[in-house]
């Protein structure tokens, strides 16, 4: 079986490459998918492509639309969803993503700090596994896909 | 018909009680339900019910998940749910709970202040109404319930 | 049982009126529900409630949202979706409602002149009964709920 | 991820070859389906294949029926769904695949001039884009298949 | 718990009456619901209410999805269904309605004389209780509500 | 789009080979698939694996639920079923399936002789397109699936 | 809101009392639902009812399914399912019973001394609470339905 | 057709190679999924990946849940799923798996020996086959995807 693994949330530092890079060196049966990460197009796909809004609240609106066209149809074909949560901003996309996976039935990793761990204390409850680490998230890939951890 | 309307997030202002009190000067066929808002009692519960956890990553986990017992059966039921960003902390769980509502297709009518607008797009774009006021839930309730806004 | 019945689509003739007299003169065990009839509330409902918008087609995208709220409900609840179309205007929003009770799986009965049936053959197509009048629509919930039409 | 679009709706302007021919040119992953367009073929197919009806209903009912076997189950397994609306007849038909796909909750682009803007504007409300010109669909289908509008 | 259900099937013998009198006398906390019993009835109503039809197969055809919104609404919401296979008729609704029931994972009680063993092995082994007189239902409907069969 | 067709019902008459053979004449994009129609292996299949059973109605038991494990999961993989009641037996296995794909929402054909249409009703209605002949079911094919028959 | 609660699992000591008598003296707004608790009118219902089987197994499956009528429908209709592993027996119908709930999105409690915790760990990682008295059974409902344990 | 196999249950026997040895010696159309079954990793890949833990609680709990992962996922994918009970061990995940199965409407096969049949009965009537040895489940894989068993 070949694994659909959804990377969802913080897009500003190298974690998904991290991920993906691991699982391609330990040659693991996975694809991976996610949100559109070039920060300016996903804030501005909205009135770029379907015209310009004076209000700034429907401009983030016609934005947010389009990219859920992308993001809640990669969630609902994953087989794992992958959360991410960083240091900085308030990433509520990221904590939807989570309740969206969960209320699915998909089996949720969350990848953030210890220091998060009462903050998102309702979100790690959802989780199957709650990894600190990049290579976390990779060693656990490995155990579901084949059953051995890389060493 | 009487609605259900959980009442989801921000738990240190008395948005609810404004909400509920509008409601019931109203007359409006509405039961309210949301989670526990006792702060202490939501984070303590779970080593004050099953045992004290020297890890306090467990110590979180368990109280979550007994709230989650609550919240996850109260949204599931519900045929409205609100859910309200404040001011202060990351409030995760407010956009979890949004995510999961939304997963489920129920109706979301998100209620924050206009300065959050860009970090909640994709919590507003899952939403059938975004709100500033609780005055304009009630006001929305009054009129999917029976037609009219509250004069 | 007590059956929940929606009654969809035209909102200028007096339709759901005879529907709804109809079956209280026969005792029949029928709820009725259905969209907000107040032609310019059920318009103006988003900016009355949620603040005004320079460009109509936000004006009445959120309305139609807060409409969704009540219909989208109320349909998912229903026994019986009843869709009327009547002699003028598109009435888009009736057959959305039809698709959108065909998708849940609700039994559907349309209600519209015979000069319709070419333009409406797809949606007659998922109707589990075709009348023409508020007459044959009494009468069907007559049958469907106890056995017998009325005399 | 080989994404499936289902263009519902008129068949009358050559919009279904521009969206197509655009999202080839720009070697987009989108693999298209929709209903028959050959307008005696799908309006004779019933009594062609089954045998002739005197009664012009079931003439139209028979037709509607077989394509429905096509229709529903392409929209069944759409990831997107495009639903147009032209200038001229009814087009129930395509509300009514917009409604079926809506409760599906299957992403929804609808496309269509500005005029029709307040009849559509519960299609709309279940729109996660409104586009007016098939040149946006197509940009819409990039951005969200691989991340960039095309220049 | 009042437990819903809906006795299925053949119409000419008087085993619905042995079977709810049976109940009503053992004061089980259980209501009934089934088809329309009224042959004429059932077999005119879509014609009756409708209007004629020339060809046998459309007045059928009339009458048959008028008795769905009945039959398939309650089978719904039952939570047992019995279905009674009688000596004569071919009585494919029967089995119709213990395919339709088990799609749903509704809990099926087969009744029926030994002698259609074999024709009915394929509904009998979807079933979770095959018995041979209403009384053995009875008995069922007891145990299953309240732990004790009739003595 | 390949399409699964799942063909139910009568196997004592040679309708699956005219089914199969005119849609490889046809080259449709069709891949089918039915019940083991080896009538001996179908009864025996059950005592032959699992052990002898003195009781026929054991027998027959353990049988229909192998035959179980294979049908229900065709009928659930299919996009389109074929239910075909032929002259003779009861066929009760044959509405069964039709209920069952009925309540799946799957698109079903039946086809049966004209003298069947009281009987069959039921299940008539609740098929979108209702054959005399396997040619007719192979029309069907070719229109829903490139929408023109076969001339 | 009047909570559901379904009591599976071990029969040989008073859990159930403790659980039900602790929830009425706490006042607390939660029904009860279990299986037959009565070991050998469980055991023996099927050939009771249904008639004597030579073979045991046949003895035991009659009686299971009858039973299962019960079970897996107040399991569905529950809103939490608590499931008690005792000290004797290998109680494989009560982890049935846990993966049933699971699949179905219940919330589950678990009650077992702390020695299984090893065997039961599969069983425990789909559970929201594990506790090991009844108590905290008690408690856990409690906090849940009214947000204060009992003092 | 392929299908997907899930073995589930017992890891100290080989009935896992018997079975697939099988199939792939009769050349069935059949994949095969499983838990991973080297105990230890099993066991310890909670603490080995994720951290150390105190409390062996939280180091089963850890590895349940990623073990969740992957079983979860492949039994929702499995078109089939085999439950086998050994001699030894309490095998409460067995059973859990089988009730997990059995909500999700898959097709399952028991394999055991006749000693447990009392003990089983609840999770054997489930099942669409109780097989005692692995041979039997590879006749009945090979009856149920080409028809006939393997001679």
């Amino acid at each position: 079986m070949q694994w659909n693994v959804y990377l969802s949330g913080e897009i500003h530092t190298g974690w998904r490459r991290q991920v993906t890079d691991g699982v391609r060196q330990a040659d693991l049966p996975v694809t991976f998918s996610g949100p559109i990460t070039d920060h300016d197009a996903s804030d501005g796909c909205g009135v770029q492509i379907l015209g310009e809004e004076a209000d700034p609240f429907w401009r983030d609106h016609k934005a947010a639309k389009i990219n859920a066209i992308r993001n809640r149809t990669l969630i609902q074909t994953a087989d794992v969803v992958v959360v991410r949560f960083g240091e900085k901003y308030r990433q509520w996309n990221a904590a939807f993503d989570a309740g969206y996976a969960a209320a699915l039935g998909k089996p949720i990793i969350t990848l953030h700090a210890l220091e998060h761990t009462h903050a998102l204390k309702e979100v790690d409850s959802s989780a199957l596994a709650v990894a600190e680490t990049p290579q976390q998230v990779v060693q656990i890939l490995a155990y579901v896909t084949r059953g051995s951890p890389i060493s």
